[in-house]
């Protein structure tokens, strides 16, 4: 039997629409009790015994046995060996795009990332001072899901916010290293690199070890040991985000080549059987071509099969009354990956509030986003868009408040302190302002 | 028996002193095994029965019953009351404090906060959409731990980031309101609010319920469960940061009166017997001085109690060498409030690198910063600021990458995309960005 790919096709005047919708949408991100416990308890034994732990799970998971932790770290020189080896094609092209995404990110601390301050008119200053974090961790995924771009998208924006040491982890199952995702840590300018994974790893940048050095922040993908562990350690070190399948939605207006749209569906797709691609357009028979192009361009992709599996699990093209109501359909599922595919994107961006990232016009191939073109591809998932972030510079710096008040200032602001603290029955608060009052009154309620 | 506060005397030049110092600072964060089952148990069932559950916990935990969830909702006449039935002098100072804390939250959305693009030279567009979140929940004590001024600090940056929605729970045991509180919400602007509390408030502002609309972030302090309750939910709806006990960390150079920093460790101290107030001090006779004030300023105290058992079981007057190395102690604690009470706090500044707020010379109590200096009081503690921010008009937006490929900017992205596409074995991803090229080349690796 030949492969076929068949989203669902859905319309918003249909009556069933809304339930159709929903259930295509579902995602339950339910947590596996078996897994958690084992990832407690790993976490446990490896704040406990440390190297010696690491290096049992990755004997036991990886297939990995070596005396020491050390043993397990990658020298610059590999690195550097692995990126010199590469065939020059691949190696002007990891250069590339770990320039353009260092320049956006150099251009996102300027606009977002840097101190300020000022002076009110009591010559109080007020301000925030942003500074980088001392130390991160970034989790790289070994095996089938090796993505030497992660390494950049993770290690560059830490490296423009100034961290002084970024520490890389990278399982290598039986041994196989996969020299890409070296060659990127060497270009992205990673600090150190062990050659460790799952929630050993976690729990080795999290606490430290005598080898691993305890990291501030832990970023980056990874399977459910390893999301489960991150969400374990949060508190106790700052991480990203719990990442989702990845998704695709499509605004079109019916104006791209169907063939383009039809390949930004399947990039999507090819990632992983869960990931979702959804076309939105108010014209059928574009729909219509869209889909002679999936049945067209199927059979010669090299993962045919599980472009075919998630296109048809979780696949959907809909067609909308209109654009509008496809941007306010859009906002409800706030999308990782935004295409609008349309001659006019600037007329439907301002319409769009939630989304990870917005691709406007028919240039823009979610692909090009994904490597080079400079913003991150590290992007919320799962509707967490309505609340969260790309990955940027900001991830890697932190705020601290700058105040100073002056003589004068703290005349005014010691009798607003002090009264409102004193409503709170917080006596030494509204005392210690007072105190730095010209005239000083009786204390309030002493006891 | 008369009370007295002696906080340990530590001196960085004794042998033991490493020990002494991870002995003050130890706090651990462990959760207790049945309060996170209870809190588990609680969100499913308001997860699955809503309003009934919402009612049946609010009769059980705080001895209000109702019929209806409505019915606990507070109406914005209820609010305007209360603010109108305040003293005068209470009245203006809650007025007084959100117009600076409005003003300097509007300064650091001015400062970091606005969306930002440019184009590169192939006229191709990068950069970030900043919006705000729809939604939000504010999570503010009942009891006595009820701080009208944590209202002004969560909602009024919610306010200026753009948020339409402002939802609060505040549970009121045995019915009763804190007027300070809801006068409070009025001037803040807070949309809805509705006396509810524990971890049941925050289930149904993270999964709606017939009649508490579901919220994108839920800020605010609580207790043990409703801690849990948020760290449980995060993912599902953005949470802001788990606090721990509240820390102040005064370094002194010996010229701020000795009277003042005493009342500045009392104002830490009162909060709360886990609370953490350390001095670091070059000048032996200064530290003597202050520990003579803390003898002499006690008795009058009303929170005297809790004054003595916080800086006693936590408390820490610390001499070390020089403000060098007191700077260098205070990178190691990153206290959530650092008070620079030294003629020349400029001169110290740039060496402080992780800390919630850095208030600046010997007129900037941090009490002032607490009520109406400006910047927020919600701040990372038990080191947190290492990685973590002041809560800020970036908790209530979020950023959308903005790209848009020009047609000559797909020429070189493309072949540069393909490239490092192929390399991760995504061929759809590869063929995505050279069907943009001019001259598309065949598919490598067909199947």
């Amino acid at each position: 039997m030949s492969l076929s790919a068949q989203p669902v096709r859905l319309s918003t005047t249909a009556a069933d629409f809304e339930a159709q919708f929903a259930a295509r949408l579902h995602w339950s991100a339910e947590t596996d009790g078996a897994i958690e416990q084992r990832v407690a308890d790993i976490l446990a034994d490896v704040m406990q015994r440390g190297d010696a732990a690491v290096l049992e799970y990755t004997a036991r998971f990886d297939g990995v046995s070596q005396d020491s932790v050390k043993a397990l770290e990658l020298t610059q020189a590999e690195l550097k060996d692995a990126f010199e080896g590469l065939p020059e094609a691949q190696r002007c092209a990891l250069e590339a795009a770990a320039r353009r995404v260092r320049s956006y990110h150099e251009a996102q601390k300027k606009a977002s990332g840097e101190s300020w301050s000022y002076r009110d008119e009591d010559g109080t200053l007020l301000g925030q001072k942003v500074t980088p974090l001392d130390r991160v961790g970034i989790y790289v995924p070994g095996g089938k899901a090796a993505y030497p771009s992660s390494v950049l998208m993770n290690a560059i924006p830490a490296h423009v916010a100034g961290v002084q040491e970024i520490i890389m982890v990278v399982p290598t199952p039986r041994g196989e290293k996969n020299s890409l995702v070296l060659a990127a840590a060497y270009v992205a300018g990673v600090s150190r690199a062990f050659t460790i994974g799952g929630a050993q790893a976690v729990a080795a940048l999290a606490y430290g070890t005598a080898t691993v050095p305890k990291v501030d922040k832990i970023t980056g993908p990874g399977n459910a040991y390893v999301a489960s562990a991150k969400k374990r350690v949060f508190g106790m070190v700052g991480i990203d985000m719990i990442a989702g399948p990845s998704e695709i939605l499509v605004l079109a207006d019916g104006s791209t080549p169907a063939e383009w749209v039809a390949m930004d569906l399947f990039s999507q797709a090819e990632h992983d059987e869960l990931a979702q691609s959804i076309l939105l357009c108010p014209d059928a028979s574009y729909l219509d071509a869209v889909q002679a192009e999936i049945d067209r361009l199927l059979p010669a992709m090299p993962r045919a099969e599980i472009i075919a599996k998630s296109l048809n699990d979780r696949g959907a093209l809909i067609q909308t009354r209109d654009m509008a109501e496809a941007c306010a359909l859009s906002n409800r599922i706030a999308p990782e990956h935004l295409e609008v595919s349309s001659a006019e994107p600037h007329r439907w961006e301002p319409l769009l509030k939630h989304a990870g990232a917005i691709f406007l016009g028919a240039y823009t191939s979610e692909s090009l986003g994904d490597y080079c073109a400079g913003p991150n591809h590290v992007l919320p998932t799962s509707g967490t868009a309505r609340f969260s972030s790309p990955l940027g510079v900001y991830d890697f710096q932190k705020r601290s408040s700058l105040i100073e008040v002056s003589a004068a200032g703290a005349q005014t602001l010691g009798v607003i302190a002090a009264e409102l603290a004193y409503g709170e029955g917080l006596q030494a608060h509204a005392r210690a302002a007072e105190l730095r009052l010209n005239n000083i009154p009786p204390m309030r309620g002493e006891s």
